[in-house]
């Protein structure tokens, strides 16, 4: 998702500046949430930190549950989701520890997630879907994965890939947190890269 | 713990009628945190539960943040804060697993813990110091015991013991998540056992 805007960007006329307000939006939102959380961030705290008023917000975003699904999956696309399919010619160990590095650089993005991620737990709250599902296909993704090295005779044996699966992306979580409140003191991809040398046998 | 209210209540004064009304604060705060988050819940919401003026409540806990960290050393109470020290009797895998169990019994606290800890890690949270201490104290905790069965040769050669207890918590928190969201397909117990069972040799 590209969102430069170079000199032509007023040539080319209202899409690209609703595009532009989007964005804006969500810049605010992102910030907003990540800090106040989604219950206790309003849409005045967005509005203002976009410079615009609430009226304008709500004509490109109709309720606060829309937005905050547009800033999850605007996360989605920075971070990447975790569910594209793995590229083949990268082992699990090293995307695992690519997107963990990615991620130390961008502790606002995570931020955000754990905030969220945690109030989502909640009844009724309107994230609560997105990290069911989100949580259903990353277990499902890597239980997949998990289960092609055991073909290949590389994963050790007792390890079971379903638990396997949901155990490294619950290690991956809650590391984070650990990291979030006490980055010297936590090592993320050690941790990570821990995890998998246990469950996976050398080549 | 009883709340209950007995015609010999009134008998008991003003102590006992104070520990009450500060535990029917607690029990309602509770809630609402859970429910809503630390900063999605007010005081007003939490009066109301209790079934008293917002002027009362503040008698009891004068301001918002010191009402947080009383529901936080409350939930310790019930649950355990983890960091006692290990009962020489009871080996770390069947601690573990015990309060594992334990905890599938009290999703609401869970909730809490999820959601409060979630909104801790963002800038001036009053709960970030509580958790923060927390989780140092549990990997203080956790590395001094691996560190005890590494003596026993109980550690899988290779293991950190500090890596190992870091990564322990983290997962538990993070399965603990997913298990909120999905408890038919999430196995807590199973997963905390499996990494147990990854780290140690048998005796």
């Amino acid at each position: 998702m590209s969102t430069k805007e170079g000199p032509q960007a007023s040539r080319r006329g209202p899409y690209a500046k609703s595009t532009e307000r989007r964005q804006a939006i969500l810049t605010a939102a992102h910030a907003v949430f990540a800090a106040r959380g989604y219950r206790g961030g309003s849409l005045q705290d967005v509005a203002d930190r976009a410079g615009m008023s609430q009226t304008s917000l709500l004509h490109y975003f109709p309720s606060k549950s829309q937005l905050l699904l547009a800033v999850l999956n605007w996360r989605d696309s920075i971070t990447g989701d975790g569910t594209a399919p793995p590229d083949p010619e990268e082992s699990l160990v090293d995307a695992v520890l690519r997107q963990a590095r990615f991620n130390e650089d961008v502790p606002g993005v995570l931020e955000l997630y754990t905030v969220l991620c945690g109030e989502a737990v909640t009844e009724g709250h309107p994230g609560r879907p997105y990290f069911t599902n989100r949580f259903e296909e990353l277990r499902r993704s890597y239980t997949r994965q998990l289960r092609e090295l055991a073909g290949e005779g590389r994963l050790r044996p007792g390890v079971d890939p379903e638990v396997a699966a949901a155990s490294l992306i619950g290690l991956w979580d809650g590391i984070q947190t650990q990291w979030l409140l006490a980055p010297d003191k936590v090592d993320m991809a050690g941790c990570l890269r821990g995890y998998l040398e246990l469950i996976l046998l050398p080549e």
